[in-house]
């Protein structure tokens, strides 16, 4: 269970990404599981900007509080070690390409063990130290080994590996995943487990049904079988073992068990009447 | 572990996507993590359509087998009880916003292990039964009411509530996920314990640092403080066990603590010659 004070230290770096859209979805993708803290490494300012103005567009457009802050708050630096200063554990995603691999590279749900390690490391409370760095590559090239040097782990998401060759003859190459795709697994991992400040899951007012309910349907759905010829017509489907495992299936709450009687007296009903007439 | 035997028998099913990038987004998603079957629920063609010649251009230009082979199968339905017909267990996702709910809804892991138990069970090897969907509504309004009443289960990504108000005083709303996003989450949840298929993570060539190679840096790096003169100036710290502890932390691997040897040695060599001028 991930504490919020927990959660804001945790910091997503973007290295080099080009497509404004892409840099607002790992915003997007860090509101939805209440990160807040972007920090975005590109010499040059132009799509963290036209990211900001993006943000600041659709915060005022669909008036949520959410939405937005966290690119409105997010930060550009000019150079990787400069964005990663004040950060203990700096863990590198990549997509485990063609590239030779100089560190050992651990499945995400080993490393998000150990960064949840980190920030729930209770010693680091008071000095707010422990601070925990993701970082994601370009679009393009993914992490460079000069930026993967930086880290002190190296993870990856499990992906497919296809088969066989291309139309020309090439071996198939798979595209890395997609940069916002990307940032939504990882923080996924770390919150699958539960957080602090996550929406409830709807409560249910509905009462379940007893074996009680099931007992009355079996006997409803007997006696609705033979008074309209069913249990003569197939007796080897109408025992009593098999109609109460139908009647098992009927209705999982005490409502719908209920629905099913009021079904099962009103053809009663209508047979009563109708061989009466 | 998911076999491609049983990945094959689960199918994405896009229920009124509009925008024909997050058609093709959510078929990415399927292609990173080896899922092949898309069907698209929607009385337009168009949005289908475009994601379609999108997927084919894309996979003239970048000649990956993989890329676009996904949305190139895909399948568009009119409606979704023709589009699940052949399933046996059909899973609609929600993002639990204000909608009052009739069924439960449990959260990504949960639901996730029945359909793994599912698409594993043997039973439905032979006859190609066991088929489980997976729904995800439109972008604006996610599954309706009566799209979620085809299904027998409701799960969720445990997602943030956002606290406080908007400027204008309205509560503070969350949006709901990402259409790409969120497939792509649920299908990682689908496949982190390992699947048939999977990138292989690199092997690493590297020996490990071993007690001995650690003991030498540890002699070497006393060598190296006496030599210096450092011992001398700062005595609290150039203790055997506290050299050591600084030792156990040069080079994980045998090549960098081979590496640390000879810079010391180098750093004595010179001290040497040095001293001797």
């Amino acid at each position: 269970m991930l504490t919020s004070a927990q959660r804001a230290r945790l910091t997503v770096v973007l290295v080099g990404a080009r497509n404004p859209g892409n840099i607002g979805a790992a915003a997007r993708a860090m509101q939805d599981f209440g990160f807040s803290d972007l920090r975005v490494v590109n010499e040059f300012a132009a799509p963290f900007e036209a990211a900001q103005i993006e943000a600041a567009a659709s915060l005022e457009a669909k008036s949520a509080v959410a939405a937005g802050s966290v690119m409105r708050n997010a930060r550009r630096f000019d150079a990787l070690a400069e964005a990663i200063a004040d950060c203990t554990l700096v863990v590198g995603t990549t997509a485990v390409g063609e590239r030779e691999m100089k560190m050992p590279v651990d499945p995400l749900r080993q490393t998000a063990g150990e960064m949840l390690a980190t920030l729930g490391d209770e010693r680091h409370e008071k000095d707010a130290a422990g601070r925990v760095a993701l970082l994601f590559g370009s679009e393009k090239t993914g992490l460079t080994n000069e930026q993967l040097s930086h880290c002190n782990r190296l993870t990856t998401v499990p992906m497919y590996a296809p088969q066989g060759t291309t139309p020309d003859g090439k071996p198939a190459r798979h595209l890395s995943m997609n940069l916002g795709q990307s940032v939504a697994v990882c923080l996924y991992e770390l919150t699958r487990e539960g957080f602090e400040g996550a929406r409830e899951l709807p409560v249910l007012h509905e009462a379940p049904a007893t074996a009680d309910d099931r007992e009355r349907l079996t006997q409803l759905l007997l006696d609705a079988m033979q008074a309209t010829g069913y249990t003569r017509r197939y007796p080897q489907n109408a025992s009593e073992p098999l109609v109460r495992q139908l009647a098992m299936q009927l209705g999982t709450s005490h409502r719908e068990a209920m629905t099913w009687m009021g079904v099962l007296k009103q053809v009663l009903w209508r047979e009563k009447t109708e061989s009466g007439e």
